[in-house]
């Protein structure tokens, strides 16, 4: 292993001997010194050489400030001859380096405050090229998004970009930590199926051996269900869905990570609630720990670590918030919200409790699938929706787990029962009460950083017209 | 949320009223007495209910002991009659109850040391049915495997089959924390691909939209790789890969969890072989730690930590060990192992150095993909194979960082570089030297716990013939 120096490590260390590895943000070829701006995946540094353009004539070669390019008085002995040559070869491999290129330096660390980057630079002794990168770069930091994503593994090299997948390994290692701490199990549900998950529509389908056609799954709903039945009594999953949505909004894809969950003996979605708030409270707290600071700097965003309880309304209520304080009516016939309603609703959170989230609760049942609980005496379903900044990030509810009451709601949808055998199934031979909550993380890390679009947030998007790199 | 005690904490709690919750194991149905064994997700207990049977006539119905259900001296009074009555109904109810009913139970804790499950019993109070199971069971602990998989959530309910995934929770979570204590970043790749991630080979492929055809990935092998380029430094991800392979053997799948691994900076294999030892040593000592008595209990395993570093041996030396002390000669012209030659190299080792692991290394290069780096001295590749007792779970290796290098060694393999346009792309802009590995999640499972196929240790198995439930 190349025994490098994380750039962000520098600061900490004394003056000396030092190797540091990274890709080449900038260079300065100026006639006596030549400065190069190495980034690495923690941080920048300036790296320093003294230009030596040409061995002298002779044994006096000396380098334009009359000191050897080792820094050593000029000593004129063929041996100095050699130290010479090289440090022609090594200040004309640095006019040569194109930007992006990857290198490795072992040179010399000094502190030194009038250096603006840092307060140190690293005189270079010895640079090698792992790989170089073709002269002109195919985007800036300004390109449009399109063509950002087109050569989306630059783009990551942007320190805002690669920040935002620090954060998600922070945030969702925080997320696990609290699982494992509270007794759920990890599951790994299949993403091919025999059978559609929730409904044929927006459903990709592929041809799978004698058994014909497989689709991909849209969510893990069916088999965190499954592992409820299986009397694993609290499961996680965080891992790929697949919709087939044509969709070209900002908050869709084709494919994108879903973090699930699902736990057996609730009493009612305010138990899924109870405990995905303070999941979501220890992820962002965990979050402004380890990356506030740079968050602050690179998003100008101040990460805030939401109260426990989040504010409650339920749907009925919101319009009528909606309506008198905030003077809009959703035009929507079915009684669901439109997006303009989830920013409203957000803002008025905001505003009167000073919170960032809001659940939205008691959706009636036509805008909710046959297996969210119906309230007996609302004739509601015992269901959510979570709110963050002004999008919804999440579905939640308990499920209906008495398969005579699955059955009716069913059909109550306009569902035939036997379309949808092979979930029933797990109902036959005992089920818990359960409940549990699906939830977009491309959305949580776009709505925590202010970014304008999961395309930002996903490290490799997927949408109808984008399935590469 | 019901405030229900886990089995696995009765035994530190005191006397007195308790609720448990969890499925019905077994019902022993007295004369006198009723007993159930309920089971939930961390162990079983006995409840105990003293029968009665009918109402008495008169104002002194007793239980068959001469008690009042309750325990009470019968009073004769219309509460006792109610309190019998409600005595019958309770003792119904579990005549009634069928094996694998989820219920609720609210009773009086008492420990007794003769009791044999646990040293302690529930009297049963309340009892709550939450969804009753159908009569018979589908399947028993000694059906088919094949029939088993058919009803995996009932196979799941087994003790030992549950304690697989509690075990791999434990082992994925110490997995990440070592790698985020490590400074790796966690990622997502994408599973729709536009292009095929190794070969065309054994790949699953959907329409997609207006683009024509999508690939399910066979590995983020690309795109881990491409994250190098992004100067992410260290990455890993545990995600499903998906291979249309028709074999039917025990260790393999169409879908299964791939644990993956890519850092920068490498000097060779060997860099990414000390790496791996260290996760799988940090992942089965927090085995050990969390879940050692139990697997010995279920499973007749001793868990062992192996030690550091593991034995490394280069393939031609495999085979000639294999040959003089095994006697064994692999019957293959291309040079590769096969599942025998693993086996006897595993027990060699384990015999020789008393590991149950070994590292393979130094491929030839016509057995490795183009992409493998090559050794200039011996031609041979700087890639490696683990095997754990017996069985292959990882491949690994340098990669070929160099594009001219890269584009060579695909020409050498006899393939276009046109058809690896978009993965050649990756290496245009500079890129790190870097390495990494694969590894299959359900081999690591069932060898760490001795099980005969990754059927047993995956949540729900996909082969070419089974796609649900």
């Amino acid at each position: 292993m190349t025994e490098r120096t994380l750039i962000k490590d520098l600061s900490a260390r004394e003056d000396g001997p030092v190797t540091v590895a990274g890709w080449v943000e900038t260079v300065r070829d100026q006639k006596k010194v030549q400065f190069i701006v190495l980034r690495d995946e923690s941080g920048a540094a300036q790296l320093v050489n003294p230009a030596v353009r040409e061995v002298a004539s002779g044994a006096e070669g000396t380098a334009a400030d009359g000191t050897a390019a080792d820094g050593t008085a000029a000593d004129g002995t063929a041996e100095d001859a050699a130290r010479q040559a090289a440090a022609v070869a090594l200040t004309e491999s640095i006019t040569a380096l194109s930007l992006g290129t990857f290198i490795s330096v072992t040179g010399e660390l000094k502190h030194d405050e009038r250096v603006k980057l840092g307060g140190l630079e690293v005189k270079i002794g010895d640079l090698s090229v792992a790989a170089p990168s073709e002269p002109e770069a195919p985007i800036a930091a300004d390109s449009s998004l399109d063509k950002r994503l087109d050569y989306r593994w630059l783009d990551l090299r942007q320190p805002k970009n690669a920040l935002i997948f620090r954060v998600q390994t922070t945030l969702e290692h925080a997320w696990r930590t609290w699982w494992v701490e509270n007794g759920f199990v990890e599951i790994h549900t299949p993403k091919l199926m025999e059978s559609p998950s929730e409904s044929r529509a927006e459903l990709f389908q592929l041809d799978y051996f004698d058994l014909g056609t497989a689709y991909l799954a849209q969510s893990p709903q069916h088999f965190k269900q499954m592992a409820q039945a299986a009397g694993f009594g609290k499961v996680f999953e965080i891992s790929p869905v697949f919709r087939a949505d044509p969709s070209f909004t900002s908050r869709h894809a084709t494919e994108f990570i879903s973090v699930d969950a699902e736990m057996s003996w609730v009493d009612s979605h305010e138990d899924v609630m109870a405990m995905q708030e303070q999941l979501l409270a220890a992820g962002i707290a965990a979050v402004k720990e380890k990356h506030g600071d740079e968050i602050r700097e690179l998003f100008g965003i101040e990460v805030e670590v939401p109260a426990i309880p989040f504010p409650r309304i339920p749907l009925a209520e919101v319009h009528t918030v909606l309506k008198e304080s905030r003077g809009y009516t959703v035009p929507r016939e079915d009684g669901d919200l439109d997006p303009e309603g989830e920013r409203q609703i957000s803002a008025y959170v905001k505003g009167e409790f000073g919170h960032d989230f809001v659940f939205v609760t008691d959706y009636p049942t036509n805008i909710r699938p046959y297996y969210h609980m119906r309230d007996a005496e609302t004739g509601l379903t015992k269901s959510y929706d979570l709110i963050y900044n002004g999008t919804e990030i999440t579905t939640g509810a308990q499920r209906e787990h008495r398969i005579d009451e699955l059955i009716a709601n069913a059909k109550d949808k306009g569902l035939d029962p036997a379309g949808i055998g092979e979930y029933l199934e797990f109902f036959k031979y005992g089920v818990p009460p359960h409940g549990g909550f699906g939830m977009g993380l491309a959305r949580v890390l776009m709505l925590l950083l202010g970014e304008q679009s999961i395309r930002e947030t996903t490290l490799l998007f997927r949408g109808p017209t984008r399935l590469a790199p």
